[in-house]
């Protein structure tokens, strides 16, 4: 496929030099409002935020932008519309973010700290500089004729795990259609090695509380013929999964795992992923594989079974020799597409009774997985703009995380939706000292507009 | 064997009904001094139970009474010294007590409330009321000839683990020689039933601790290749032991276990002893067995492996995906006597290390076993005692948790032990609303008369 608007491109290298100054000074306002969602002496910074982000979004030529409330923060969506005919592509950025309270910080977090090529502040890469990036992408497509509609999706709540957006997405569904959405959000694994995660594992969690006593018991009264909840429990960790492996063994927990191909290990594998690096970002001392395909394999397309906490009995130095009436194991698990996370719950939810008679197990929260598009049109688009824009093929890989706002788009939206994110590993996400640069800024507006394009002379959905 | 002096127990009785007032009167001294050895606060209390304690030794006749300074609290020596050539014991109790601070508390602790038969106040059960039984019985032994001489052995560190005891006794053991020793300090299983207890466990505890990484990992971003110590240091609990049963699976364990015979499980049963009233005094809602001489086994003269706490990750409400750094396990065993509390911790420290290398295996505190006369002529000349007082023979038992005092006096005194206890299972034990009764201390002091008697016609030891 060549592109329809080939002189289109010939301009880009000088927009994107062109709007440097004014993508900076933006983008540092938009950094330095503290749009902290989980904290709620920031409740005042969030209008301003939005405000401001609707401000950008009309700047940039946006023929409709609307700050729409939620039951929390609202959500800002700004229209790029060129003719109803054009397909329309969704693009979701959210604005609000982490808090910044670490110690390591060596300047003001909200305030924008231009060093070279690198911007440092909190949120300048989750995920407030992706979004000044499609704005700016966004804009070149619209100013230079691509026959596209580009709809802007400011979320607010991202970090607080987008409580309010599957209801305000249900009633702006119509409002907000389009043909396929761009989420950009993501990390490459390593520096000039593009990334395209096109798939999510879900989670689902449960506690499971067992109690055999009303008090503490002493181990010298009653030891040997009371039970140990915390025992007990902590055997039954040994009964759900090899801990060695982390093989879950509870019968039919792979029933609908689709394991990932031999081809798309060797995609994951060309992100740049090694496992002294991956071990040395996480401060992990040893883990339960160190070959890289099956390390991939683990972290992006195979369930787990985790635990957080086993709760109960004694917990100060040394020991004490009583025996705990109750005890709870905390339990999550990551999913892969096509387990569902209802079925895995009731699933384990029975196989663990069966172990335990007297365990009561609550269901704790859960989040479906997703996979979008490894191959086809949408996925060579892709791929397609990221080599226009880096150089470079990318990767296609998954993540491991769950994000909420995703299923809820495919629910609501049904459309496609391809990762299209520019965070590095050394921007450091949820870090101190978080920070983006122009390189990827500017790499990542070419990428926007050139995928626009890409798409634009796509068929639309029906 | 008949007494050589009968009647001498002819006055007997009348003596106990005769000193009760006496004997309530200096009880109700003794238990209004607050000896908390736990409570720093009660510092200045305890030289003050131990003068008083020691005023009433010099009342009650001992020939020699020192109050001896110890690293901590001291320990109170009283000699009943009759002729170097008759036999000597030495009768064991603390005055040194639990804390009172239960909000089930219906009267002020330290203030002794006779209500009738009874007498409530901390410490009138745990050990004081035992003690000044002991300290009538040997008043009336001396007084009536029998040819005996007693050392009353009283200790004031006795409910923080007795660490001043083995340096003291050791410094002091000619001072404390003596043929046989009296434990007072043990309960009954029920009113009615005399019980002596021939043996105690031992206990070993150590904690493992394991560390996979530098820091929390999000499990969406490591999951499923991340080791987790929570799960490691649970299924090791399998690995262990069967938590069902409780048995424990380490190889060698049980080398050096001698279990109970039939002729002592039926002895055990002799105690009174019912499971109902066991779950319900201790408030267990189900236990590994339920069949009275099985519970008696296991919790009297079999080892267990008891975990008190798996500590380390999230422990808030519901879940939180992180993968812990870090996480220990807390393990005590209890031992039974010829378990050897080294022997046992290094070999199942080498089994820890053969399940997961990378453990560290912290050594916590230990206690040996003890096994006493069972029978033979202590043990008969207690049973002769306690049916003479109580009107039934004793059931020979044993004590389930540990008195690290008893190691120590073997230790150093070379002389055999054996627990003459008068407290009752509704005497509240640390617990609110302690209480002694006259009944038991009337009871107690025509056993200790009738067993200084006993004993006073006893070869001496070599």
């Amino acid at each position: 496929m060549t592109a329809v608007t080939p002189d289109v491109f010939a301009r880009l290298d000088s927009y994107v030099e062109k709007v440097r100054p004014e993508f900076e000074e933006k983008f540092a306002a938009l950094v330095e409002i503290p749009t902290i969602s989980m904290d709620p002496e920031h409740q005042a910074d969030m209008p301003r935020g939005a405000n401001l982000a609707a401000e950008l979004m009309r700047e940039a030529g946006a023929s409709e932008v609307d700050v729409i409330p939620t039951d929390g923060n609202p959500v800002i969506l700004g229209k790029f519309i060129t003719d109803p005919s054009h397909p329309t592509v969704t693009i979701y950025n959210h604005m609000d973010v982490q808090p910044a309270q670490e110690p390591e910080w060596t300047r003001e977090p909200f305030k924008f700290d231009k060093q070279g090529d690198r911007y440092f502040g909190r949120g300048t890469t989750d995920d407030k500089g992706p979004g000044m990036t499609a704005l700016y992408g966004a804009r070149y497509a619209i100013e230079n004729g691509i026959p596209i509609n580009i709809n802007l999706l400011w979320e607010m709540e991202e970090e607080i795990g987008s409580p309010s957006f599957d209801k305000f997405l249900k009633a702006n569904a119509a409002r907000a259609a389009c043909d396929s959405i761009i989420v950009s959000d993501t990390e490459w694994i390593a520096r000039g090695c593009p990334a395209i995660p096109y798939g999510l594992r879900g989670v689902q969690g449960l506690t499971v509380h067992l109690e055999t006593a009303a008090t503490d018991v002493h181990s010298g009264t009653a030891g040997g013929a009371a039970r140990n909840p915390i025992a007990e429990l902590g055997a039954l960790v040994n009964d759900c999964m090899d801990v060695k492996t982390g093989r879950v063994k509870i019968p039919g927990f792979y029933k609908d795992v689709v394991p990932p191909t031999k081809k798309e290990i060797d995609s994951f594998l060309k992100s740049g992923f090694t496992v002294k690096h991956f071990k040395q970002a996480l401060g992990l001392k040893k883990m339960r594989t160190e070959k890289a395909p099956e390390v991939l394999k683990r972290i992006f397309a195979m369930p787990t079974f985790e635990i957080h906490g086993l709760v109960g009995g004694y917990t100060g130095p040394g020991v004490k020799t009583v025996i705990p009436p109750r005890a709870e194991l905390k339990i999550t698990m990551r999913l892969v597409p096509k387990q569902k996370a209802e079925k895995i719950f009731k699933l384990v939810s029975k196989f663990i009774k069966s172990k335990i008679k007297d365990v009561v197990i609550k269901k704790e929260g859960s989040l479906e997985a997703y996979l979008g598009p490894f191959s086809g049109p949408l996925a060579d688009a892709g791929r397609r703009a990221m080599k226009f824009a880096f150089g470079k093929d990318p990767a296609f890989t998954r993540e491991g995380g769950s994000i909420g706002a995703v299923v809820t788009m495919e629910k609501y939206l049904k459309a496609p939706i391809l990762f299209l994110g520019l965070s590095l590993p050394e921007h450091g996400y949820h870090a101190p000292n978080e920070n983006f640069d122009w390189e990827q800024a500017s790499g990542g507006i070419k990428m926007f507009a050139k995928y626009f394009d890409e798409i634009s002379r796509m068929p639309r959905k029906k």
